[in-house]
């Protein structure tokens, strides 16, 4: 029996994909081998790779002049990749800092440049997105990062930056798919793929190409952005099963209607747990209203003493992966596009069922 | 039906490896949730990734003062990533050049170091192995890299280097798993796993403790082998589905009764072919006997007008992916450890057939 699965990722993926792939395991399309045994160079992988570029393209509208790459090593790798790739003739860079993600994103990229920390909300222990009259741009800078999805503190950009001639990279791990995203006011977007778009050990990169002229002489050829770009992503072996999975879920959200479609469900769904969580004591949410995260949703029982019945509780009803991040305590639902309705449901359920015998 | 697939990587991986995965996929050993779905911190992942470590150290008999790392980025970005972690006051290091291979991983490490190569098969088109004492090594060298298996080339060191106390570091690719390996002659042993292991994706590194001390400071954290060691591999989120792949794979070895008994087989299989093409003027392979490798046989037919036919008919009769390499053409076979014999058994039929029709 399947779960409810609240995991921040690796997360909860579209049923149909996962069945989809067990029925080609042993032979994708009469070519008598598994996906994961095709040569990347091969006609079958190649058409697999080209769709799934093809689907996302469309899926999140990607203009021309942007570069598609599907590389390795997360937004953890790229917290140094990015700086390395965007850093020739420069040496500063600006950083929003809005939490967890932020802060390892800023800490990595100080091996490369010194890094200007221009909006920090770090004085009310994360819990908003500073608006950007407050930010302190730096003139120069080689760009201004932002993590526009907070997996941990759960705070989400409602809005989209403006830094002018300077460009705007974001990290979108936890949030890319879930809503539309004008690509065109960013220089670069990245995002590991294990939240909306598929497994762990898929890194996708979405550049522009006027940018791909300005990385350091110690770039990596494998993670060198201009280089990947000529060779389609494939200087070194891509993770092939990774892609495929990623381009059977850009399928499976077509078939859901896009991203704009898949944006109301998921307004639906976040509404139904903070409406919830807003209507009683017995819970709570730390995140300023209007920056609350639709993707991940972190909330605390007013007694921490109840923490480890309430997870107990959580997996006897088919609920999982419930605990917050060991950074913050309390507890995290992820609600990511392939969470049905239905999870939310159950999930609001029990919580009004524990309040009802523990409170 | 399955066919005969002979590609260099990703590759054939064995059956009963698929067939579990497939079995699995929607529901693993009752979790209620696919491993692509699980948390990579989730004690179900902890365990898959444990016994996958537990399982390779038998498997190879990896002693215990050696840390293994499931990585990202494959071979190519290791060629960055090995001189970024072994540099540290040191400004030199030595290649052992016998092909494709190690002329990318030499290219590469220039971006970091002076590079000495110190010995090259180049005069006789990279068809053998320098013999060690022809080598020149640098003293104060911070490390001799080899490539004991080049895919392309289809050589093999049948031997295993002694260079004192300068750590040897060995990109094994691909023939990792396939024979045993006196782990303690090397400082690092690195290789992607789409060969002999699993999915493309998932990196192996093999590294001495005493070795993790020497990272210049612009490795970044996801690459940085001391940080990822003492992270478990789990300093960004690993890849998780090709770890579980790579840990069946290790079961099914194991059930064939480890390397040693793979060995044989593999020797056999190798025989089977190049018996074969050492019969005929028809075809033939261009590598110095004692240094041919098992895993990967390039050949050519005598008549590279015939090329086209030759593949078409091996397609035709249900065998795949023959072309040889771009950089060298011909033919290539890559018989690795889940290529059945009656594979290379088909393989020789079909070229007998074709000679017979052909010659």
């Amino acid at each position: 029996m399947r779960v409810f699965n609240f995991s921040a990722g690796p997360a909860v993926l579209p049923e149909p994909v996962l069945q989809q792939a067990a029925a080609e395991m042993m032979d994708w399309h009469g070519s008598g081998m598994s996906v994961m045994e095709m040569s990347h160079r091969g006609k079958e992988f190649i058409g697999i790779a080209d769709q799934a570029e093809a689907d996302l393209r469309t899926l999140l509208a990607i203009p021309a002049n942007y570069k598609v790459l599907f590389l390795q090593g997360g937004a953890i790798a790229e917290n140094a990749i990015v700086p390395m790739n965007l850093l020739a003739g420069r040496t500063s860079a600006d950083y929003i800092n809005t939490g967890e993600w932020s802060k390892k994103s800023l800490k990595e990229a100080k091996k490369y440049c010194t890094v200007n920390v221009a909006a920090s909300a770090e004085d009310k222990n994360f819990t908003y997105v500073p608006v950007q009259n407050t930010w302190k741009l730096t003139p120069g800078a080689a760009f201004v990062h932002v993590c526009t999805n907070e997996t941990i503190g759960g705070v989400e950009y409602q809005w989209t930056p403006d830094t002018g001639d300077i460009p705007l990279v974001a990290d979108m791990s936890s949030h890319l798919l879930s809503r539309p995203v004008d690509i065109a006011k960013f220089g670069v977007i990245y995002g590991g793929a294990q939240k909306n778009m598929g497994p762990a050990g898929l890194t996708l990169v979405i550049v522009r190409d006027d940018l791909l002229d300005r990385a350091l002489p110690v770039t990596p050829s494998a993670f060198h952005w201009k280089e990947q770009a000529a060779a389609d992503s494939m200087l070194n072996t891509p993770p092939t099963y990774a892609i495929y999975i990623a381009g059977l879920t850009f399928q499976w959200l077509m078939k859901q209607g896009g991203v704009p479609a898949i944006e109301k469900r998921n307004i639906a769904k976040a509404a139904l747990l903070y409406d919830y969580l807003d209507s009683t004591a017995f819970y709570r949410n730390d995140v300023r209203k209007e920056d609350r995260s639709r993707m991940n949703v972190p909330f605390k029982l007013a007694d921490d003493k109840l923490d480890d019945a309430f997870l107990k509780g959580a997996q006897a009803h088919g609920m999982q992966q419930l605990k917050g991040h060991r950074a913050v305590g309390g507890m995290r639902a992820s609600i990511y596009n392939a969470m049905p309705v239905e999870g939310i449901e159950a999930l609001v359920a029990y919580m009004r069922e524990f309040e009802r015998t523990h409170g």
